[in-house]
């Protein structure tokens, strides 16, 4: 699993959003020896792909995308991949290792494996992102010191995960490989029920008739708007996340509401010292991922600009 | 109610922490002619305020910090307030304003009302602050374009509310009145909510058995992180904000936990349409919030170097 310079010859990036796009300009700052080759469904997607150079050749036809691809990328929303692969399928040459970068996986390795019996299947999971999405939203430097979970499916080929390995490393990434059911777990509790629950609590109070909506946006600050940021994510990529994460994340959510009722007869019943005991252990959780490099740790994600 | 160069001559901050601290610095640097005396129960705090010069005298007692005061403000926890503002009330002069910057307003107001039936009381909250507490963590700025919400009682002084309208407006703030009880109403979704929220799915996150604790660390940037600063807020005053806010935040709780049971149903059954459209309504609510001034709209919080 050494990391080697230039894994892959040839890279076919089908979808040039946010992650899309980012890979063909981290390929481009960091893997010299490797062509890119991208396409979009979307014309207009295509055209700002080739301004910003997201990819050596932005193709007309995904067909044309993918004809000489040593790796070929999925960076579609995860509902989208299985038909897109089938379309393709016919088109992929033998040998090319087949990847994505869904948030969810194990329907993913699944369908990708009855689509490419021959191909070696290898999905992935780069752990980055921002709020905004297209092909505006990408840059060269998304992946770097995030963590990308590789998620070989049973009997995977060795030497085509350790090329995807090589390839997510050079991008920037550090690489771990997991199996698919247990990343679905991991990623529900890590990423998909905070999404949820940020959704959930912005459209509860876009709702209310005691509080107006103008109320809700100007006094924001007091940690509402953090919220708000993560519930402005792409909504095609997260309805298609749900759908497929479906099990674990009602597992995690299960877990969460009860937790959460637990806090509610701790308020109802004036209980601080259960509030207190809560409070004060998250905050040793908040300290592991600064420390591991996982966030920042400006207050207030650095907004406010501080002067002693 | 419009803004006076120095509505008090004497301003005393009782509690020298992230906020009291903050009002202090704000203080020197926007209002120059206005004396603030400080005091906190904590000799290390003290000691701390006087080398970052929290207060032009840090008094070793809080009598004395008092005894000349204008105005008054309390910036200890909630549930410190009324017993704190007891003890004091003896040595504080007929005539000053008494104020304070806590995050629920109704029992507050009541409190304050009842051991001061002689003096002006007029309780306010600075809708700003970080995830860091103490006398390190004020900063001069921290009011700056945030709203500060005055909940004068029925029948205050008009006089009094419009001196510590200017105050707030002087020390960079905007300035709104409220009834109390809407108040409550209106931080319980904006602010109280999301923190219990925060606090809980973290908790939930660092109890899982089939998840570690490393790996809800390491691939936190999914989503988790965000979730993470608001729960490293200081766990005695948001102990406080609950016990004194409860009905408000039993009602708000309620609303988000019957929303979040529509989403789990959704997902259940598969009802990708009820999540898209949910998904799709929550941006226009964050596009508000970035408008008007009270987010930031660089994505992900500026954590990412973005190189187009």
């Amino acid at each position: 699993m050494s990391p080697a310079p230039a894994p892959f010859g040839t890279v076919a990036i089908i979808g040039l959003g946010l992650i899309g796009g980012s890979i063909g300009l981290a390929v481009r700052d960091h893997i010299p020896g490797t062509h890119t080759t991208g396409f979009d469904a979307d014309p207009a997607v295509r055209e700002r792909a080739r301004e910003r150079r997201l990819a050596d050749v932005v193709c007309e036809t995904a067909e044309e995308a993918v004809r000489d691809a040593d790796l070929v990328i999925f960076c579609v929303p995860v509902g989208a991949i299985a038909a897109v692969a089938r379309d393709l399928a016919p088109f992929i040459p033998q040998g090319a290792l087949i990847s994505d970068v869904g948030s969810s996986k194990q329907t993913i390795a699944m369908a990708l494996g009855e689509i490419f019996p021959a191909n070696p299947v290898v999905p992935a999971h780069p752990v980055a992102g921002t709020e905004q999405s297209g092909p505006d939203a990408g840059f060269a430097t998304l992946f770097q010191q995030r963590w990308c979970i590789i998620t070989p499916p049973e009997g995977a080929d060795a030497g085509s995960v350790a090329r995807l390995f090589s390839f997510w490393e050079a991008l920037g990434a550090m690489v771990e490989t997991m199996d698919p059911q247990h990343h679905d777990l991991v990623l529900a509790v890590t990423s998909h029920i905070p999404h949820l629950i940020a959704y959930t609590i912005v459209g509860t109070a876009s709702d209310l008739e005691d509080v107006t909506r103008s109320e809700v946006i100007k006094y924001s600050a007091g940690g509402f708007r953090d919220f708000t940021r993560i519930a402005a994510s792409d909504p095609t990529m997260w309805r298609d996340v749900f759908l497929n994460n479906r099990d674990a994340v009602l597992v995690m959510l299960r877990r969460f509401t009860g937790d959460l009722s637990i806090m509610e007869k701790a308020i109802r019943e004036g209980d601080g010292d259960a509030l207190f005991e809560l409070f004060t252990r998250t905050r040793a959780i908040r300290r592991s991922i600064v420390a591991l490099g996982q966030d920042d740790a400006r207050p207030d994600f650095g907004r406010t600009d501080h002067k002693g």
